[in-house]
């Protein structure tokens, strides 16, 4: 984990591909598209567009289709629905996993209740299958409501799964595919598939997609350790108080003596104490390197999906954007 | 009032209009399209859909479609994607009002938690969206997702208004109309317009559906009054305790001596003793009864509004569900 504590970066804008093509007419977008709605609704969204969010999703959307052509009008607007149905997530998975702080600021449904929270949630879905519809973007659109469907899927067999020692890594990937690396996959699938992309150059922008979402969940999980509360914006060691068994946690307890203390632990219920002792565990038994190195396994393997793709600023922004998951600090 | 409490009828199924042309086909598309989820979310989406739902929406995109031309796949498809909408609203809704009971069984939240419900609801507009896309059936999509906007919106007024005595029956117009008339106004505006009907056609069953739903949500608002728990499948008197003021509290506090005596009760909580004074003084100054008769004045609009459509089997089921909307129990 050196790797990652050692680099000094400026980590807000780090995602923030400078000037990518489209991204301040996405921006422009999203904005636009709230203005139809009434007071409440719209401060809450307006908040959230503003709330600084990476635009990770958005920025995959307008390099995968860039990498094959002009950028278009319908690149923008799916960038923009996309980014749409992430907040709409975010929004309803801070109701289920009762959050109340995300990057630094209290949660929606901390501030307003859970009831609004389902409500902003699904105005920002609807708006994401307006924004499709009225573009008629029908192969963005059945690509991103598969994905919804295995975020919720993925939600749940997270929740059922919950202070569960016997999985294996290969439910942790699974999981974690439902979780994040479908929207992101997504993303880079629709963004080439609208700059014309054939099927092979598709399925290279997908598997991409998917390698970096799983690169992007593992840190987003060895950050929960490591992380520091403040450029993280929320509070740390939240998956293991919620019995969220991330890779770091699948590693050490590989050695049957951790899954039995592990165990006794759950039972009795995390305190400081215990997460502190965990934390050693996992620093002496090199399961946060171990993890992250999978995390590098992954981005190198999102590369390597690209390498038939030709060469051009836009890919490179990909290669680029792979290379920052592994530094990322928020 | 005592026209609606006389009439005796089986109210399980009287919007089943028995063996209409496509409803068969629309509850296998239902039980077909949540074959691909796992467990935990399959059984509840498979209580929803046995739950003995009325089926509104989708008998009205059928009728609607075939006042124009034969059924089509493209009508049972749509007609199964609005009857989705219509349960996710609900789980949604579930969550946002906290009730625990809904056609005499638990609600998903009661059963489940709102964590749960988030998914499901998240899930089953996702899964309408799908089979929107899947047909291409891009019109239909588009007025379903302005109505899931205005529906978000409405319950966003609902709750902005609760207590609120100073509201209008415009105001209250205004948000049944985005409550459920919207919803049900689509049903019948999508179905025209796949059956093929021209712009004067579509905007008469527009105005159907608009017409259909506010005396829908009048008698849904009336029953929460009058209603039998039993035939109702939730408690009496929710509305009340819960702040929402419908007609028959409107047409009540049109007196001022009435708007000064309610405020007080508000002030104090609503008890079981207040309740009764309540539902005494709507019966004793005719309440009930005026918003009944609103009622009746919206399904002749109703009426009306098809008198331009050509007479068929189709039409004459769509003014039979407007009859049966002012008998309804539940």
């Amino acid at each position: 984990m050196s790797k990652v504590i050692v680099k000094e970066k400026t980590q807000r804008e780090m995602f923030h591909v400078k000037n990518i093509n489209g991204l301040k007419e996405v921006e422009e977008k999203l904005l636009k598209e709230i203005l139809d709605v009434n007071g409440d609704i719209y401060k809450i969204c307006l908040r959230l567009i503003k709330s600084g969010g990476k635009r990770i999703r958005p920025i995959l959307v307008l390099c995968s289709s860039q990498c094959f052509g002009e950028l278009t009008k319908e690149a923008i607007q799916t960038a923009a629905a996309y980014e749409f149905i992430h907040m709409a997530s975010l929004v309803h998975d801070d109701i289920i996993d009762e959050s109340f702080v995300r990057r630094n600021k209290p949660t929606v449904n901390a501030l307003e209740g859970n009831q609004v929270s389902v409500l902003v949630g699904d105005y920002l879905f609807a708006k994401a299958f307006e924004i499709l519809s009225t573009n008629r973007s029908i192969k963005s659109m059945s690509i991103a409501v598969k994905a919804i469907q295995q975020m919720c899927d993925g939600e749940i067999v997270q929740a059922d799964n919950k202070f569960n020692l016997n999985q294996t890594i290969e439910n942790y990937y699974e999981r974690i595919y439902k979780k994040t690396g479908i929207l992101i996959a997504s993303c880079c699938q629709a963004g080439a598939i609208i700059g014309g992309a054939d099927k092979v150059q598709v399925e290279a922008l997908k598997a991409y997609g998917k390698n970096l979402g799983y690169a992007f969940q593992i840190i987003d999980d060895l950050l929960d350790f490591t992380g520091n509360e403040e450029s993280l914006g929320k509070p740390v060691g939240c998956d293991l108080r919620e019995g969220n068994i991330t890779l770091p946690i699948l590693k050490l307890i590989n050695q049957s003596i951790y899954k039995d203390r592990l165990k006794k632990m759950f039972k009795k219920g995390i305190t400081v104490e215990s997460y502190y002792e965990i934390l050693y565990l996992l620093k002496e038994n090199n399961a946060l390197e171990e993890a992250y190195d999978e995390a590098v396994y992954c981005i190198k393997k999102a590369k390597d999906a690209l390498e038939i793709i030709e060469d051009s600023m836009y890919k490179r922004m990909l290669l680029d954007i792979a290379d920052k998951v592994l530094v990322r600090k928020n």
